[in-house]
């Protein structure tokens, strides 16, 4: 039985319950409590999120290491609100206290979008007399209105608009009937709306007009797919079952799963947040990791055509990838047995909503671990591995993010990142030039170049909190074929480059060369290879950011300018496109530009320090992601170099071992379940070599 | 039941058997027979290899296209075989015919190396009096002979001996008992062996001497794990069955899995052959590859000093991938419904022998396959992944390889391969200097730097086989901000290059232009997008070839100096660095150097073209790859791109859909397997919103 379930039948015997871990999201009540606060003072206002302010890192840290004799970090909200006329005020409440920590009017900024704020557009689009006769002019009837839709985005920035009031763009679509794709028939003008008001206060209409698309639906729902000769039926059943319970214990948000252990935390924008995370290294619980998170993300798209610069969403800085993250169910998203964790928030009303299964965590099967044969007398030990999965999925109107947190038993980290959902679709006209800015993925359908760079913040513990960030490249070694030193031109080693300074930091990718980073505890050496104790980025979707130097992109997403930046760390320094993203001008840029611009040449050696790292792809779409995309991977890692004395996984029960000498060894972890595909006598049994 | 059960079955009423179809390996019995009529004209030989000539292209396509009017393709064996004195001879036979078509002895080339051909070094080298003097030096006393092993390596190339005699260099180990990893106890001086007379003909002594290693053993077997603590027991099982069987048939060697259909070939070199893959595209069985294969690696060894320089292995060309692949297992290699293909070689002495369950074939639950929600009212659509998986395992000494071709719901083909084993080491003194071209990873034990190419060989066969290779970068739009054409710089493109010689087509990896290389049929456009019906190679671990330009393994390897060659196609171009590579000198430079230099402008543009791509990874050892290695993971993919009008599998049923309508829809697939990992209530079922 895990412990969060003891503990649970615990409380029920006390009627105590454990206070939350600080690490904990607010919970409903937790929420409650921090809305009834403000509410005490201030009025007439409506919340744009109420989300756990985290533990200063020093104060935590302490608590962590010796929570018995050191104050239990107190539960505080971080609290954004805004009140009429687009007033935005950034609050703290201390729910320990019960007070109201500070309370400040910001100027010239807009909060992100939520999903209340973007189901209001659609119905007052549908009743705007401008929106009523633009659809007029495509061919779209007044009395059809009921079947026009629109993806409300943030404006992004318009410099005709500025930043004082908040605004979103409406990218227009039609449904010939309520079940049919919208992205078959986007519309070509984009309405603006005034948040404050209600109201649609411009559109943007382009100069040569594109009327509605013709072409049939392209749906793939049930009907659809039945209609045009139905699903196939030869795809057969794959059993997944774990008969004993999974091999992982949740003690609260804390799970312990093999050597690992880190606390599962969620916000409303950046998704999962890891934390404190650590692998027992034969009993030493050594620091890894103190916080892992997706930070933010920039999508560009590639066509310079007015308006179409403002389709560059930042996903989390704008919208929350908490917000947007999907209920998930058993057997549809993931497979086996699993726990799901519900993620709290604030609703518009300042009430707590609930998205229930917005994480889940489950094990799967990896494949062979390590397995060596010697050639000699074939003795082999196969090992098979097991991968702890957390994950969540959010939906950013047409586009769906799969976010998956693997832990492997090697001690690696990997983030892998599925992307799937509909592509952005913008209208054409039948044999318009798109000037290599799009595809035509379908009759009348024009689908932009885009970019999805993400963010990925992280904060290493190497054995402790002062790491060095190394960059490492493969590269040659001195001397020409034919020298004493390299006679035969094969010598390569490991290039180092330790970063000193974030300016000296900024770094960017390169594939020929391998190019990886090292963070890395300088005081503490392997003992077998004397080189410090490290963990190493392994990176292979880096794309430079497209967008030009000092063009709309660069200027706001000033993350996404190198792969990697890495600064000293500051417990303020969580968001790299800055706390309130919508309508920046990127002038100054906010985030990591201005954090590095600040104090370029600090000491960031043997420091606390943050490493920032921009990955993602650069999509060219084609008919085959339309109308859904299957389901696009990418990865990346992060492997111990030189911090275990061997290989830590050795202790997982091999599947068969076998010694040259024959003396029976082990036990025998065969899966006695697996068959042959067409029935007959297993030729080989791996027991009996 | 599947097909070739169904004629089996038939066989036995009827009395008669199906002819082997053309691309199916030959079996053992074609072996004796080839071997046979060999013997009739020649004697005293000891056989390298008889593998299948494969059908002539031109002849293949013919009779694939119309088996009922075109004559069926002779089986042919291609023989290799070695006579007194290091005379090696190749030739054909005819096995339809029952006669020899060509014998030739070819001068000054030694062929790969076998297993038996390596079985006889150790006992040689344990008798040997100089190799015994050099242990006695390094502290092993003559009655220890029987714990010094050694791995036997082809020599590689060692211009003081040439080509013209046989010859293995062998890596020289130490086992205090018979059970202990040898790896931990490298010598430090190296035998050459002559496979002609079977002996020592000289020993390459270092200048400064390391004594035999006095570290404790390093062991992962199972006796040294249970001596540390045993194993743990906290991975709980996780069981994968398929009750109603797989969702693949077999006709043969012929696989039909959902809209693939190929060929699962093997030979003793590349391992795995695929051919004749086909897509069925809406009852339209399309080509998308005539052939692909892993045709040759090299790993070259980053330490300039003598006589590392001759460790870069080609380990298929100097050993066979297919001669050192593994046995496999059920439930050890893979989990559940397994589908084996043995492997039938000759041995040296002309016998047929076969590796039972050489190939796995199996499938595997692959995630989501595509997901959608409507951010309006969480209708959604939900499928999960399927994949198919054909793999062999090969051990090259020290490494095991994985190799997994995967087939995908979605079009995609995808390579992955898996290093683990133990890395080659050598000797070290305390303290000393590695000078950067190794890391000790366990006291006295330097593991030198080192790559692992790969080259994957592919002919493309993009709906025919006359297809055009396009490099393509993501580039940057024309015009500077502020510019009319670009006013917020955000323009970008796919920039295609077309390649249209070999020369030019010789290109290297950008990582930050993401590059990728499409291969595609000019002639016939996507009716949506107008662009040409294509495949992308999708391929992100790509480092350059360290050792130098005119470097030995430069001169050897010339397949891995660019990322891509491409040549027009020819029948005898299988092997990019030659039919017999073991002692090539280089110079010149066989294989894929050779056939560009002999034509480099020959038209490849819309011709029967083949993409040779070169990809692997750096590896820059550290503790925790000892003294077993966890998999290392790689990867690449062949993506359509503009080849299907829409997502090609929007008919896998899905898991759960629901419309905007509410109307209920389509079939759900729910796994009713999955459970809560720690009981409880489901608090939410996909099926009921």
């Amino acid at each position: 039985m895990a412990l969060d379930r003891l503990k649970q039948a615990a409380s029920h015997i006390t009627g105590q319950t454990e206070p939350p871990y600080p690490f904990d999201p607010l919970s409903e009540s937790e929420i409650e409590k921090a809305v009834g606060i403000i509410r005490k003072e201030h009025d007439n206002l409506f919340f744009n999120a109420v989300t756990l302010w985290e533990p200063r890192k020093a104060e935590m840290m302490a608590w962590v290491a010796d929570p018995e004799h050191t104050p239990r970090p107190h539960r505080i909200a971080d609290v954004v609100a805004i009140g009429k006329g687009s007033k935005v005020y950034d609050g703290h409440v201390d729910l320990n206290e019960g007070k109201l920590l500070s309370w400040e009017l910001t100027e010239g900024v807009q909060p992100l979008i939520t999903m209340e704020d973007l189901q209001i557009v659609e119905s007052v689009v549908r009743k705007d007399p401008k929106v009523i006769e633009q659809c007029g002019i495509l061919g779209i009837p007044a009395e059809d209105m009921y079947k026009v839709y629109c993806d409300p985005w943030t404006i992004g920035y318009d410099e005709r608009f500025g930043s004082n009031v908040r605004l979103q763009q409406a990218l227009m679509y039609y449904r010939p009937h309520v079940d049919d794709s919208q992205y078959s028939y986007p519309l070509d003008f984009c309405p603006i709306f005034n948040a404050d008001t209600q109201e649609i206060i411009h559109i943007d209409v382009p100069p040569v007009r594109r009327p509605v698309n013709k072409a049939p639906p392209n749906n793939y729902h049930a009907a659809s797919i039945e209609a045009e000769g139905g699903y196939r039926t030869d795809v057969k059943p794959i059993n997944i079952t774990q008969p004993e319970g999974v091999s992982f214990t949740m003690d609260g948000r804390i799970i312990s799963w093999q050597n690992w252990k880190l606390h599962i935390g969620f916000n409303y924008r950046e998704g999962m947040v890891l934390s404190n995370i650590t692998f027992n290294d034969k009993g030493n619980e050594r620091p890894v990791f103190w916080r892992m998170s997706l930070a933010e993300m920039v999508v560009p798209y590639g066509n310079p055509e007015h308006p179409h610069q403002r389709k560059h969403a930042f996903d989390l800085g704008e919208y929350g990838g908490g917000y947007m993250t999907n209920s998930l169910s058993l057997g549809c998203d993931c497979k086996g047995a699993i726990h799901y964790l519900d993620a709290a928030f604030v609703n518009r009303a300042g009430a707590p909503t609930t998205i229930k299964n917005a994480i889940c965590v489950h094990e799967e099967d990896n494949g062979i671990l390590f397995k060596h044969t010697d050639f000699r007398d074939d003795s082999v030990t196969v090992t098979r591995a097991r991968k702890l999965i957390i994950s969540h999925i959010f939906t950013a109107a047409n586009y769906e993010y799969c976010v998956y947190w693997i832990f492997h038993q090697d001690g690696t980290v990997q983030l892998e990142i599925k992307l799937t959902g509909i592509l952005n679709t913008y209208a054409m006209l039948p044999g318009e030039d798109l000037h290599g800015w799009g595809t035509e993925v379908y009759p009348g359908v024009n689908a932009h170049n885009h970019q999805h760079l993400f963010c990925l913040r992280v904060d290493p513990n190497i054995d402790g909190p002062k790491n060095t960030i190394f960059q490492v490249d493969a590269a040659r070694g001195a001397g020409e074929v034919g020298s004493k030193e390299n006679p035969y031109g094969n010598a390569f080693y490991a290039k180092k480059t330790r970063f000193e300074t974030p300016e000296q930091a900024k770094s960017d990718y390169d594939g020929a060369s391998s190019r990886t980073w090292e963070m890395s505890n300088e005081s503490k050496l392997n003992p077998y290879s004397h080189k410090p104790v490290s963990y190493k980025l392994v990176s292979r979707e880096v794309p430079v950011l497209l967008p030009k130097e000092n063009g709309l992109v660069w200027k706001r997403a000033g993350f996404a300018r190198h792969a990697v930046h890495v600064t000293k760390y500051d417990d303020s320094q969580i968001h790299p496109a800055g706390r309130h993203v919508p309508q920046t001008s990127g002038e100054p840029s906010e985030g990591l530009p201005a954090w590095i611009a600040a104090n370029p040449n600090q000491n960031i050696a043997n420091e606390d320090v943050v490493l920032w790292h921009t990955f993602g792809i650069t999509h060219f779409p084609s008919p085959e992601d339309f109308p859904v995309m299957p389901a696009e991977p990418m990865t990346l890692l992060l492997r111990p170099r030189n911090f275990f004395t061997r290989n830590p996984c050795l202790d997982v029960p091999p599947s068969y071992c076998s010694v040259p000498s024959g003396v029976k060894q082990g036990v025998s972890l065969v899966d006695k379940l697996s068959t042959l595909a067409f029935g007959g006598e297993q030729k080989k049994d791996c027991c009996k070599k």
